[in-house]
């Protein structure tokens, strides 16, 4: 196998785009330095290719983004239909409203929606109508949310605010220091921090988090921050970007029972097309109209038209319920895979969002990078976790697992051997931001 | 003509989405209230048909988003070719690194470049990380500069600070009232202003312009500006989202030849398609790395695809010429036709961005308004401006000024007979930022 083509393209990449890609979750030294093909040709389904005609299963989605796998051909379809009848012009296009009554249906307590075309600035959008909303600056939040100002202002205090929530480092360099103080971290399923933090902060106007990502709710959790919410009158938004539309055909708190005043939606929402949605209660959603939220490329048509035919193809083939099946599935054969390897292996769920780790301290992801160099010997795209996707049928998920299986048992091998680091053909994985030269 | 479809749902729009579509520009109320079509079925050139089937001519190209005409054969078969190749995967689409390359050749001052979904959003980069680059949060800017927090923020110390900038009365709720002072305007031509600015205070890291838009700089505005800018360290960013790709293929800084620091492209860059740019320096753009400026949508590979095919265009058929020589013809008629029927109108360009006024003081809107729906009778849409496109051609433009001119006369009779506001079978338009109900 040789990707002489990507490994080129990428040190060229490297200069004239700072940190080489768009999302530091694509970044070649996130996955393999200096082996990973870092650039494609083609995909379509669980499959890619890349520049050098390799073909790999992928079982990372884009980062999750394509939920029904790559170039579906009914959303293709709609989105193509779209472009030949013209995807812009000075007038709006019908798809906004059809996908507004949609996602309202889908979302009883939600009455009117705003779109972006991204997670990040869907969120800044969220937390704009919020803070109109409640007339208060302060944020107290959970989890991760992108890249804006009001969400790196976290960091400004303390640039370790945001350990532990996904992405580790996060600088926020640029970030008007002005904005110290804005946004308080909590964590999840810590119910006494978010308490905390209201008792002593008096201008908390909004709560973000995601409802879940790879932990439950434990003790009411979402519940109770919901009456945190109510009580202190701050405006509650629930990031769906990541979780919506894996655990059910909608925002994952529709399966818990706990309706917030505002959810975002990207990523799976439009498999893979730029789109995003910010959904809430009227009177929430109007403030909007008391602050000035505009953009052009808000208005073209294929973004709507995506979301429409993700949507509905999620609906009728019961999408959720297969990526559910086929992730459990891959969740017992990892812990099996484990199992049988004697490896320290944790697999975190839920099925359709699979995270794991390999446990051994300092030497942890040197074990993951090596996962990944063995996995892409095989074909295989992979690192320490899985996006189901409706592409993902058994016999890929088998393939799969299969893979693991071999290569954690080649894994085990290494550790007992103490050659982890002597079979690496490249550097070791980067773990979370870091510059790159 | 019936356009009872696109009433409706423009009713039903409001509804379900605060301010009923997502730019301010693109709302009914700006146009004709109560009359205009509201939602459009197809586009194609300068041609749009609404949700009744009828077919208008168009002469605001989305307000100026697509500049080579709607829907544009080159850059639709590109785009459709990337959706067939699939569009997203987890490796990283290799368009981005060759738009990169075309946009440094474009510009050689330009030596890295990162990319954004909307024009807004690329703006918030481009501040991002030139605050990252000066260490100072102060920005000094003139003109219009989308929704985000460092613009607004201009509004926190006194509601009427972006008056003169496009948009009057921009509203700044929910933008955190901690960044009270970071971002002071001056006006265009006006080099006093700045001066006052920078002596006055002692954190302005960056200083944010359009190159120009309607008015052409004076007295060596723009290297005067740079000068500044050198004096005091602070990152010039041009913004060129509206006037670049018209004057000149690039940006029209490159006509002037004065270089930012950071140029910002959007709208004309893709015909229509949501993308964005951020080219620089190196070592500023290199501040990217030192902050955290990521996101999923941006990797996805329409945008470049479209971007690199509607540069190519520009460059093999000489658009900026044509934009050019057709919007010369225009303004030349538009001041004709007023002249011929003694109406007060100024007409300001550039050619290939006319925006013309009618000078009746508290009557001019509704004149403006009365304009548009007549023009509409004729099947045009038209309001106090031109974007030229590639597709308007000589016959198209010479349809448009044959019903200026017609439409010129009676507006001459409404005004001697004192009938403009009885001749109004609808509300006057907005012409600013306002609330719907």
């Amino acid at each position: 196998m040789s990707i002489k083509k990507g490994f080129k393209l990428w040190r060229q990449a490297k200069k004239i785009i700072p940190g080489g890609s768009q999302l530091l979750s694509k970044r070649v030294e996130m996955f393999l330095p200096e082996q990973w093909p870092a650039f494609f040709k083609k995909a379509k389904g669980v499959e890619v290719w890349d520049l050098d005609g390799n073909k790999y299963l992928d079982v990372n989605a884009s980062i999750g983004a394509c939920i029904l796998g790559y170039a579906d051909p009914e959303v293709n379809r709609a989105v193509k239909k779209a472009i030949d009848d013209g995807s812009n012009s000075t007038l709006n296009c019908p798809e906004e409203v059809k996908l507004a009554e949609l996602l309202c249906k889908l979302h009883p307590w939600a009455k009117m929606v705003r779109y972006a075309r991204g997670g990040g600035e869907a969120m800044a959008v969220a937390v704009r109508i919020a803070r109109a909303y409640s007339g208060k600056s302060q944020v107290a939040f959970c989890g991760y949310h992108g890249w804006s100002d009001w969400y790196l202002a976290a960091n400004i205090v303390n640039d370790k605010s945001l350990d532990g929530h996904l992405l580790s480092g996060l600088e926020p360099r640029g970030v008007p220091r002005e904005l110290k103080g804005t946004a308080i971290p909590f964590r999840y399923n810590k119910i006494a921090e978010l308490k905390k933090i209201v008792s002593k902060n008096k201008n908390i106007g909004v709560i973000v988090m995601e409802p879940l990502r790879h932990e439950e709710p434990k003790d009411n959790f979402l519940k109770q921050v919901r009456k945190i919410a109510d009580k202190i009158g701050a405006v509650l938004v629930f990031d769906e970007v990541t979780i919506g539309w894996r655990l059910n055909v909608g925002g994952a708190h529709l399966k818990y029972g706990v309706n917030p005043d505002i959810a975002v939606f990207a990523k799976g929402l439009s498999n893979g097309f730029p789109m995003a949605a910010i959904i809430g209660k009227k009177e929430i959603m109007q403030a909007a109209q008391t602050t000035f939220i505009s953009s052009s490329s808000w208005t073209e048509r294929i973004g709507p038209t995506a979301a429409l035919a993700t949507i509905n193809k999620m609906i009728d083939k019961k999408v959720p319920e297969h990526l559910n099946r086929i992730g459990r599935l891959v969740v017992k054969g990892l812990k099996q895979a484990a199992k049988n390897n004697q490896l320290k292996v944790t697999v975190a769920g839920p099925p359709p969002l699979i995270h794991f780790s390999f446990d051994y301290g300092a030497d942890s992801q040197a074990i993951r990078t090596l996962f990944t160099q063995e996995m892409l010997k095989k074909k295989i795209l992979a690192s320490g976790g899985v996006y189901v996707t409706y592409s993902l049928k058994k016999k890929q998920a088998k393939r799969y697992l299969r893979a693991v299986e071999e290569t954690f048992r080649l894994l085990r091998k290494a550790i007992d051997n103490n050659q982890v680091h002597s079979l690496l053909n490249g550097p070791i994985a980067h773990s979370g931001f870091k510059r790159l030269v």
